[in-house]
């Protein structure tokens, strides 16, 4: 039974999907005017947990995640920069894709971008006229909070608190200050669609309650994101899905921590950005997925470059005890069903990774020793096994290319072996033809007191 | 200097660029409601060659190849499917992602999506009804082909004759049988944006005239696409292009031959489909590409599988002698002059590729022979970097995965030739090391009379 903390209930409850054996999800994606950063794909390597967790205990998943491509950032950057917003969004959806390919983050279901779902906001947004809460104001559409009653359920903000701080520009026409905007009218040089309510754009909010509605139903199981969504974003989705159907929105509703750099949020706007491109540049990714992982995903975390660089050492372990398991070759190990289960019961309480890390590296430093003393094949198999079907769930060492390094490698690890029994009975034309033939593949082998080592020059 | 067919001037033409050192194309990209096939590739590999010759010639180009992500077909699987239009355009994208990057295809530096473009779309349609050369007819917005005097000039058909063969829908209000569609009125249940004229779309080749121009300007160099698009697709393009603007359209047309099958053109509806996909699945990418290079962009190619299995006899020859060169490691080789302006010399020529690919074979040959009585290192390295200059060129030979796998191969030949010498000189139990080493890979050897093989188990 896997348990969720709901952030709409405020308590960790027994998920119960709507339809048997189905999960459906909607995940915050990325609103793509900056390159993506380490706080971004906290998020995204969040959802992929989900994803991957609900998958492994037989549930089938339906995962949609948006990109939000137009909004008044993306806007001023066109207007800075000269270049069109659509191939600002398509360069840093690239990047996004890139990143999130190399961090093996499995594909969701569909990436719907808000600019090609301008039909189904603007048939939301005059559902929302017509029942009276939502009004046209000069150009713009605004949602009228004090026509829901649940609003603040999620965040549990009061109305009457956010009135007092909240903020009208000079060019909104709202009737309330805490009101906020679902159909933008455009200014003169901005992008624009025709709508009954003049040339515009979509409001921020609107674009996931329409599409999610669209992909998943009007009720739904899970709302996935960063906490720092929850106001406004996610209040607001709330009050306009609930206002515009009448049924409960999404059921529970998922947010992961905060990544933080030096204390404060990481965001572009304070200047304290780390992009995920330049981490997996001196990173491998998965160093970089254990270091998120080994934090809950409900804590707040604070960045500090070195914090990756401790995982190297975990992940040096994981991979020395892969490759010590796959030098036994056989098939049909069983796995341990006692180790499975330990690793379920972290992950059944909240996607408890941390927990679930730390029963994978006690299982390996156990077998480790039992093989060391008894290398039973069968023993060894099982292990294989366990620890395969353990790090698939986190996403964990499937990574194609380090496989196929990982073969070069084994292969000059055995010709240096080759020339070393060479050496110690004196055939030396032989031990240098090792040595000749690797230099033609730029590999050189260094002898050192210790023994040899090689390097790809 | 690079002499062009121009499909508008019936002749071959000096390249004569816009802007001095720039070129500008629009390609004609994918329909994306069907997988796409080999046809389709022949024409995205003949817009790659075009790339890659003007770079290689010192141009800097700008390549704009759209999506047609909004159609009638499109709108009619969707319907029989259920699945979402755009979901079923991902899809398609995304599987000609995946074939274009493994036939080595450079990307192009954009692929607008007429479904983000409604903007420029309803601003080109409003320009034309202006100008009085479109007109609002029921819920649609059609061309008044009358109106434009160089209507036929790319195609070479006579508005007179098509009038006689024109067919008009029953739904259809145009004035005149040989008008077209530019924006077409929505019926129930299908797609729709908002425009002056009512909820609809935008025609098929509206959506062309508007984004090479959004994108390139009002005139630039080239525009290309398969010989079938020239009526009507560019024939309206041009229309509607220069009928708004007042200026030239592009300034060269370029049009690859018909792949056909059976005598057939390649098309869903006939049914006679061979998808890339599946060609892939059974041929080298670079055997796909020597096919298609093999015939000249412009001529006819009749598709038979045979002729594809017919190139892996010279992608062999070129792999075999790439191989050969490498075994000689060092840098600094001069390419051969002469073999190079032979090799321009061809591509020069409207970019003919079957005769750059002769000097290719040529050479092959020539440097075979001269090495073999001569192994002279300037002589090889040289080589080498004729070669290489010739094949990037084409986009042969490129790819990384290869080169992976060629490295794996290097070493597992390094080991067979030691443990052939370890047995010559009766050293079995070392020659049993690499025997065993090998199967702990899942390599096998096989000893034949003709010496030794071996396989991936």
């Amino acid at each position: 039974m896997i348990h969720i903390y709901n952030t709409l209930t405020r308590k960790k409850e027994e998920f119960i999907p709507l339809e048997e054996g189905k999960v459906k999800i909607y995940f915050c994606g990325l609103t793509v005017q900056d390159r993506p950063h380490i706080g971004h794909f906290r998020a995204f390597i969040t959802g992929d947990i989900l994803k991957r967790y609900f998958e492994y205990s037989g549930f089938d998943v339906t995962l949609i995640m948006n990109f939000t491509d137009i909004d008044d950032k993306l806007i001023k950057k066109q207007n800075e920069t000269g270049e069109d917003y659509r191939r600002i969004a398509r360069r840093i959806i690239d990047e996004f894709f890139d990143n999130a390919d190399k961090l093996n983050i499995k594909r969701a279901d569909f990436y719907p971008e808000a600019t090609k779902h301008i039909q189904e906001i603007q048939e939301f947004v005059s559902r929302l006229i017509k029942k009276g809460i939502a009004y046209v104001s000069g150009n713009d559409v605004y949602y009228d909070v004090s026509k829901f009653k649940g609003y603040g359920k999620l965040s549990g903000k009061k109305i009457d608190e956010l009135r007092v701080g909240a903020r009208v520009e000079p060019d909104e026409n709202k009737r309330n200050p805490v009101d906020f905007v679902v159909w933008k009218g455009a200014k003169p040089e901005e992008p624009w669609w025709e709508s009954p309510w003049g040339r515009g754009r979509p409001g921020w909010h609107i674009e996931c309650s329409a599409m999610s509605i669209h992909y998943l139903g009007e009720t739904f199981d899970i709302h996935g994101g960063g906490a720092d969504l929850i106001f406004p974003h996610h209040e607001n989705e709330i009050a306009q899905s609930e206002g515009a159907t009448g049924k409960p929105f999404a059921r529970y509703w998922v947010h992961n921590g905060r990544l933080n750099l030096k204390g404060e949020k990481m965001s572009k706007s304070i200047g304290n950005v780390v992009l995920i491109s330049d981490i997996l540049k001196t990173y491998k990714p998965d160093v970089v997925k254990l270091y998120i992982l080994s934090t809950h995903y409900r804590s707040p975390l604070d960045y500090y470059e070195e914090r990756i660089k401790e995982q190297e050492g975990g992940y040096e372990r994981l991979n020395q005890i892969l490759f010590l398991l796959s030098q036994t070759k056989g098939k049909g190990g069983k796995v341990n069903k006692e180790i499975i289960d330990k690793f379920k019961e972290a992950m059944d309480d909240d996607f408890n990774t941390p927990k679930a890390l730390s029963v994978i590296y006690t299982y390996t430093k156990d077998i480790f020793e039992t093989i060391k003393r008894n290398p039973d094949k069968k023993l060894i198999l099982s292990a294989k096994e366990t620890l395969k079907e353990m790090l698939s769930v986190l996403g964990l060492f499937e990574s194609v290319e380090e496989d196929h390094i990982k073969h070069d490698e084994e292969l000059i690890e055995l010709l240096l072996k080759l020339r070393s029994n060479l050496r110690e009975k004196n055939l030396y034309e032989l031990s240098d033809k090792i040595r000749n033939g690797l230099k033609n593949l730029d590999i050189e082998i260094e002898d050192t007191p210790e023994g040899s080592r090689w390097k790809r020059l």
